[in-house]
Order: structure tokens, then sequence, then C-alpha cells
């Protein structure tokens, strides 16, 4: 199957599948039998049980842990939107190849599988400040690239991305989906100066005017102000709920490309958990309007998939003493009084 | 060596090795070359040229993790502080040596060494309510084994506790440390109700009237109101010191365990990272106190080393980006413009 119009994408995220309640349900009393203080654990004992549910089985599994970034070239990169020339986005990926970026390093520390999928980037997205940045055969193309890319089975798909100037287009793309304008979700990015920023507002400002009308639905927002990678990001997520794979987003590039699924359907993000806030002010927005909790707060703005990365090592910490612990009766240890 | 008089500690911590800031300043160098925006790991750059500064090269090691749970008995257990009763601590203690407890699960996922130190569990510490916990003789005995426990060269250490009532040592303890009454450092602990609450506020209200006193130095405070697996996880923290071993920090009663000794020499805790911060309330307040800023909150309030067995996996998320990353100039990227 592949998404063959924007009323499909509609039509999928209105009969998304649900986890596994009764899984969850076990999950979370078998925390209360183990040694411990009920709730000790805390946050980790809620990750093993939404392991749990989307995993459909009560002692969840982190054996094969997927790691999927995606590339893509925006074309309001012209506009120095940046600190970084355009070139590096195909710079990175082959860096990304030889082994070389933070993400490879993360990736086998994580024991993780890691796969890049660059998406025609000798051909940028059009420059929004000019046009839609994709038509919607273009955004489609790009949608069903990410839906494909999650073929094997896995227990955890995390999903990162690679673009340079793509936080403009995330900042652009959020005050679509959820006002506020400009100002309100501009950042650094990789670490613009003043000029830079200010660069950024006017573009983001430019398109949102230019888009007004489109910016009304969330998926003809993310064809006109958003880029191929977020497109990918946001194929893949929908193909991982359609087999209850359990998704840790990375930040805010990651997290703007889901953005429009959410405003499809309320719960079309329940299979995802955030793994970190950005220091890009604008992520933290956001999150909130998603309603999800990050698990780390490192003040990392890299991308790549390298937030998510590391969380992936709390999901194994919950797994790990969800699944190996003694319970109060198995070692003969005293309960509450 | 050991500690023979409280001066002697005293004299100690007036002379503390310092790290290799050459170390740490070369780490720090190496980031920028690094092919990511600068700063964009965040606090995991930082972690990198924290560990280099206290292992001495640019490139830290995490090979060598080591892990010492220090396990006590407390007097005031039996004026009913805490949800579980005291023969837990015990029974807790043989859990952790037939691996069946979180940190056991932890301890394997970090690929670190596990050590359980019971000090003396048959014997609890006095009833502070009543008398001091400890004489400076039975501190001392309790300090040097936590010393000599550091033993084997490490390229970081976690210290961990167990001990049923301990929550409301340390809580007794910060209050004679910094101030704010029984009110501001109490907590639920394991989970006590009100009843529970108001009868730990009680028993630390009692002892720092009793010991107002001795609460003024802060040694004759950690005897009087600390306990034994405190008194241990000071001393382990001074010998890491003494051979420049990084350490992770656990929760709350870890952490009041080490606070004297920043009462004792501002710098004395240089060489520890506050792996997290707990659902305890007064940890965060405590982690002020001391200027630490944990890594994670993720609501843990279990002990037993568990917080920094999950924190440990930044760290080696920070040396293996820091040691395996190609530069701009190796990958052939461009810099910024």
């Amino acid at each position: 199957m592949s998404f063959s119009n924007l009323d499909h994408i509609r039509a999928y995220c209105r009969d998304l599948p649900s986890g596994d309640a009764k899984a969850q349900a076990a999950a979370l009393a078998r925390q209360d039998t183990l040694t411990k203080p009920p709730g000790s654990l805390g946050r980790l004992e809620e990750l093993a049980a939404w392991l749990a549910r989307w995993q459909g089985r009560e002692i969840p599994l982190l054996d094969r842990v997927r790691i999927l970034v995606f590339a893509g070239n925006h074309g309001v990169a012209h506009r120095g939107v940046s600190a970084y020339p355009a070139d590096v986005t195909a710079q990175m990926v082959e860096n990304f190849h030889t082994g070389g970026a933070a993400i490879n390093q993360l990736a086998r520390l994580a024991d993780a599988a890691l796969d890049v999928v660059a998406i025609d980037l000798d051909h940028p997205t059009v420059d929004f400040t000019e046009a839609p940045a994709m038509s919607v055969p273009e955004f489609l193309d790009a949608a069903n690239i990410g839906y494909h890319s999650v073929g094997a089975p896995c227990d955890l798909l995390i999903v990162g991305e690679m673009g340079i100037a793509n936080t403009t287009v995330a900042s652009a793309l959020c005050a679509a989906l959820f006002g506020g304008g400009a100002a309100q979700w501009v950042g650094r990015g990789t670490g613009v100066d003043e000029t830079g920023l200010a660069r950024k507002r006017d573009a983001i400002t430019a398109a949102l005017a230019r888009h007004a009308r489109l910016a009304q639905d969330p998926l003809l927002a993310a064809a006109a102000l958003g880029g191929r990678e977020l497109a990918a990001i946001a194929g893949a997520v929908l193909m991982a709920r359609r087999h209850r794979i359990p998704v840790l987003l990375d930040g805010f590039v990651v997290t703007a490309a889901v953005a429009p699924l959410h405003r499809l359907a309320a719960g079309a993000l329940d299979h995802c958990c955030s793994a970190h806030v950005s220091a890009e002010q604008a992520h933290r927005v956001l999150l909130r309007h998603l309603g999800l909790d990050p698990l780390l707060d490192l003040g990392m703005r890299l991308g790549e998939g390298s937030g998510a990365a590391v969380a992936v090592h709390l999901l194994r910490a919950a797994a790990a003493c969800h699944a190996g612990m003694a319970t109060f009766a198995q070692a003969g240890v005293s309960g509450a009084t």
C-alpha cells in the first residue's frame, strides 16, 4: 500500500490501531509485585508499561532497535537561514555512511541498526517564501518513502533527520499548525547569529503570509511549509503505528514533522514517546501542544536522531528492571507494613 | 591510611587534589572540531570534558565502571518512619546477592561491577531522637569502610545505598547542615502515609533539638544525625577524589551523605556529578545548596544506586561521541559560513 492522495492519509489517521491495553495493565500489575516500593522506579515503570502496550506483551523486548535518519534539502536555505551551507546535508549523509557522525557512535553504543535515507538531495524543495515547498504529489512521494522504510520488524523505532535549514521549516510548520507567529517558533538552530535569526524570522513570516490558506489544513501545511525528510518521518511514524511499533521521537524537527498527524487525530502519536527536549526553545512549546513529556533535557540540538539514541538506554533500563527483578515473594522480602 | 579522628578528615578536605585542567581544556577544544555545530551535544560535551578532567586524559574511558552499594540499619526505624520493617535492609542485601533487585538489572545493563557492603546490620545505629546515632569512633569506622572499599582502580564510581529509615536520617542531616527545619526536608521516602510523614517530621524535629550543638559542625552532625551507610559513602567519595576517579551520585540519601564534605570544603564534590533528581522533594533543594545540576529527572526514588546506574549511559554516550566522531577536516564537511 502507498498513500495515493491526502484523503488516504486522513482516512488512515481516523482508523489507527490502538495498543494492547491488557498487556499494559498486566505490566503495571507486575511492577507492583517487584522488590521495590510501588512507583519508586518512577517514569521507568510507565515506560515498561507503554512498551508492553505497543508491543502487545507483558514483558517487552528491545532486542531489535532501529534508527532511521531521513535527509532532505530545502529551497529556503539559500536565504542564509543556517550557519552552514546547504552542501553540508550531503556531506553529513556521507559522514553517516563512513561512520564519523554522532549518530554512528550513539547507534553502536545502543546496539541499534542505523539506516540513512537521503531523499532527492540534488533537488531541494522550492523556497517556501515564493511558492509551496512541495506539490501534493511530491509530499506524498516523500511520505511514502518514509512509510516503506519501516520494512523489517523491530521492537523500537527511532526517527531522526538531517537537512540544512530544516529548523526554519519546522518553525514555519509549527506556526501554521498552532498559531503564534514566527517569533514564538523561531530559534537559533545550528547556531545562527542575530542577523541569521532575523533572516529566519522574515522567511517564516513571508511563508506564513503566502500560504495562509494552505496552512488551514495540516497536510497541505506540511506540503507547503515542510520538507521531504519531515514528510518521510510522518510516513514512517504512520507505518510504525500500523505494526504497533513504539517510536522514540528525537528533537524539534522530528516532533514538528509528526505534529500534523496529531492535528488529524488526537491519539495519532500515542505510540510515540518524546526522547528529549532540545535547546531549540520552540521544542518545549511544541511538546506542550502535543501533550508529550520528554525523557531527557540535556540541551542537545544536533538532530540525526541523537537525543533519541541516548534515550533508548532509559527504555532498556525500564525493560531490564521489568523483566529481571525478583518479586517480593520470590526474594522473601517483607512487604509494606 | 585510615581516618583516625575528625581533624584528619578536615585536613584531608583542605588539601584535595584538583582535576587536570589541561585535559579538560583539550577535551573542550576537541569537541569544537567534531562534525556537529559547536555546543550541539549540549550537556554531553560538558560531561566528556568533566570526565577528561578527572581521568586526566583528553579522551576518557568508561571501561571499568564500579557500583558500590552501602547498607546500614537505623535505630530511628522503630519509630515507624518507613513503610517497611527494618528487616527489609538485610532482606534486600540478600536480594542484591542473588541478583533480584533493580540495581542488579541496571548494573548488568551498564556493564558495571556491583559490590554490596553491608555494615553491621545486626547493630542499628542509636535512635537519634534519644542520643547521637553514632559515636565519633563508630562514624570513623564506617567512613573508613567506605574509604577502603574503593580499592581497585576504576574509570567511574557509582555510590548507592540501602537502609530502611534512611530518608529520615538524610532529612535530619540536611536540616542540620542547611537549616530550614524538618518540614522543608521531610518527604514520603518509600511511600509513608500522612501519619508516617508526621512521625518522620516529629523524629527529625526531636533529633535536631537534641543535637543542636553537634549540628553546628558538619562531621559531628554526620555522626549524630547520620548513619553508617551515609558515612561510608562520604568515605568512598573521599577515596575516589584521592585517585581522581569521577563519581556519579545517586539520589537524596547519597547526596545528603556527601553534603558534609561540601560544608568542609566548597570544591570537595567537584569530582562528583549528580545522576538524577529524586521524587523525594528535598533532593531538589539539596542539589541547589550543593550547586549540582542533575542529569535525569525521572521521578525515581528507589536508591540502591539505581538512578546513577541509569545515568551512566549518558556518560557513555558523551564519551562515545567524544572519542569516535570524525572532525570536520577528516570527514570533508564544510564548517560554519
